[in-house]
Formats: structure tokens, C-alpha cells, sequence
């Protein structure tokens, strides 16, 4: 990479960087190119020239915090073994990600998906596809713990991981909104309690 | 009530009612005097002196949402016998309003929550109170469940309407965002699994 290029890369991350914040705080439907010049002080046009229009910024935002979120959550619980010692450390990091108010971008996901509910257009299938891609991720890791042996051969893995994720969004909704101090700590024993539901 | 005091109830009712649509549709932050005047028909001016201020329309929506969502799921589940049958008819019936998107109204409590998240303020406030308000009528129907020993005497209420919570959550996400038509019936599954992991 030369100079230049590695000039224009850094300032496409200021302009992504500055629109994550922007929809951490306040949707992804407040990100527009003026904001989000108005953040890095540089002219709509100059954001235009980098990025492209509102609407590849929105999803340069999605797939950022989608990197974000994978490497904080997915790529760590990698290094254990596999099946249910990476699940439960996905669910240990992920937990503890959402109730992190400092991780403003923590909820660009969850929160996007109440945003974006009943809308159509490209952003809403753009973060449809990366939840979808995430929820992939999660079903091949409870179907190695089936294959394993680590969970009941009958476990639904589609079922489990739609209910690892209410958790999950429960978990967002108690700890963030409602600042339900104890909330992770309930979240913890109704993982404990599901995933031995699926071993009894 | 005399025929003036009726009109100005009539109005009263309309004006929240178009700023709930407009909340459905956009969120809570997206209702203004202005806005919601162009849709009624009246200036902003009228609709302050039926109203009041921005905030108090806002909270007005939240409440008259409140209604709305108890005349539809818990009243009607207070008909049967008390615990476990009131709350397996609230589980069903919630669920059935939380899939139905000509219901549009039907997720302010929740999608306000997400998009509150991280803010201050009299609104946030006044929401949280409804959503606890409404998870105490829940925690005393488990506890009536539990008396009548239709749940285990250990139940932990809280956790298990933290439970509950998370389900519905987790079923607006999947049937609403993802539009997972089998979305409803893994959450049936998972609530029946819930209630008879309590029971054992």
C-alpha cells in the first residue's frame, strides 16, 4: 500500500468510524453524509468521493460493526475446543459485550432491527444478510456440539439458537434500558439452565 | 360529559392517535407538534392547547399504547382460571399481536426501548415505568402459578418472567425483522419446554 492509498483507507475509516457513532447514539436512519462531515470536517462531497451515497455508508456501518462484533465475540471463543466450550464462551463474551455501555456500537445489530422493522430497501436486507450470516455462525458451532455428543442427538439447532439469542436480546433490553443491574446474572443461569434442558 | 367536553376528548384521541402511527412507523423521537398537526389537520398551536408540549404527546402515546396492549392481551387472559391458564393465554396472545404487522402500534414498547437505549429524560423515565408495570402484573401471575402450586415452590418469579420476556422479544426480532414464519411456533415450543422445566 502507498502513501496515498493508505491516506484514503485511514480517512474511509474516520468517515465510517464517525457514522457508527452517529448510529450507535441515535439509528442508523440518522447517518447522512452532511453529519457525518460535519464529525470529520471534511465537505459532503469529500465524504460522497470516499464512500459513496447515504445508503453505502449505512451498510460500510453495518459490515464494520459486524467486523467489531466478531472479533470481540466469535474469533476468541475460537481458540477453545470445539462444540459447547466455544459456545459458552460466545455466550460469556457476548453477554458481557451488551452490558458494556462504553461498547456505544454494542447494539447497531439488535437496535437496527427495531429501527428497520416494518421498512424495505437495500440497508434492511444488508443487515437481514449479516444477522442471518451471524446466526449461521452460531448453528454450525451448537450442531458440532451435537456431533460431539455434548448436547442430545435430538437437539433442535435452529430452535437453540433462536432461543440463545432472546436471551441475548432480552439480556440488551433488561441491562441497557431497563439498567437491571442483575440482569446478566439471570441471563447466565437461564443459558446454564437451557443448554442442560438439551443435555438431560 | 356535555357536547363540548366530548368534541375536545374526540380530538384529544385523535391527535394520539396519529402521533402513535407516526411512532409505529418511525419511532417515539420522531413525533412532533408540527408533524403530527399536518396529519390531523390542525396548526401546531391547536395541538399544543389540546396537549401540551412535544414531551407530554410523547408520553400520552406511550400510555394510550399501554391501554391498547392490556385490553388486548391481559384482560381478556384474566377471564380464565388464575396462574398457569392466565399466563399461558397471555404468552399466547402476546404472541399472536407481537406477529401481526397490521398491529403497528404493536412494538412501540419494545422498539422504543431499543431506540432509548443509551438517552435521559421524562420519556425514557415514563417508559420504563410502563414496561415495569406491566412486568409486575406478569411476576404476580407466575406467583399466583406458584401458590397454586402449578410451578415448583423454588420458581424464581423474576427469572422466569425475565424469561418470558426474552422469548417475546426475541419472536418480535425473528418474525417481525427476519420475517421467519416459523418464528411463532419455536417460541410456543420454547415456552412449553420454559413452563415444564419449572414444573419437573
Amino acid at each position: 500500500m502507498d502513501a496515498k492509498t493508505q491516506k484514503s483507507e485511514l480517512t474511509r475509516a474516520t468517515i465510517v468510524g464517525a457514522a457508527m457513532e452517529l448510529a450507535a447514539a441515535q439509528g442508523l436512519e440518522a447517518i447522512s453524509l452532511q453529519a457525518v462531515a460535519d464529525r470529520v470536517g471534511l465537505s459532503k462531497s469529500g465524504v460522497f468521493s470516499r464512500i459513496g451515497s447515504r445508503e453505502a455508508l449505512q451498510k460500510a456501518v453495518v459490515d464494520e460493526y459486524g467486523h467489531r462484533f466478531l472479533a470481540d465475540v466469535f474469533v476468541p471463543a475460537m481458540q477453545l475446543p470445539r462444540g459447547l466450550p466455544r459456545l459458552n464462551e460466545i455466550m460469556r463474551r457476548w453477554s458481557l459485550r451488551v452490558c458494556q455501555v462504553e461498547v456505544r456500537s454494542g447494539c447497531i445489530f439488535t437496535a437496527g432491527a427495531f429501527e428497520l422493522h416494518d421498512r424495505e430497501g437495500e440497508l434492511r436486507d444488508h443487515l437481514v444478510q449479516a444477522i442471518s450470516g451471524w446466526r449461521a455462525a452460531l448453528r454450525r458451532t451448537v450442531q458440532q456440539a451435537i456431533t460431539l455428543g455434548q448436547l442430545r442427538a435430538d437437539t433442535d439447532a435452529e430452535q437453540l439458537v433462536g432461543e440463545l439469542y432472546g436471551l441475548v436480546i432480552g439480556l440488551l433490553h433488561d441491562a441497557r434500558f431497563m439498567r437491571d443491574p442483575r440482569a446478566i446474572e439471570r441471563t447466565q443461569t437461564s443459558w446454564t439452565r437451557l443448554v442442560a434442558s438439551y443435555q438431560a
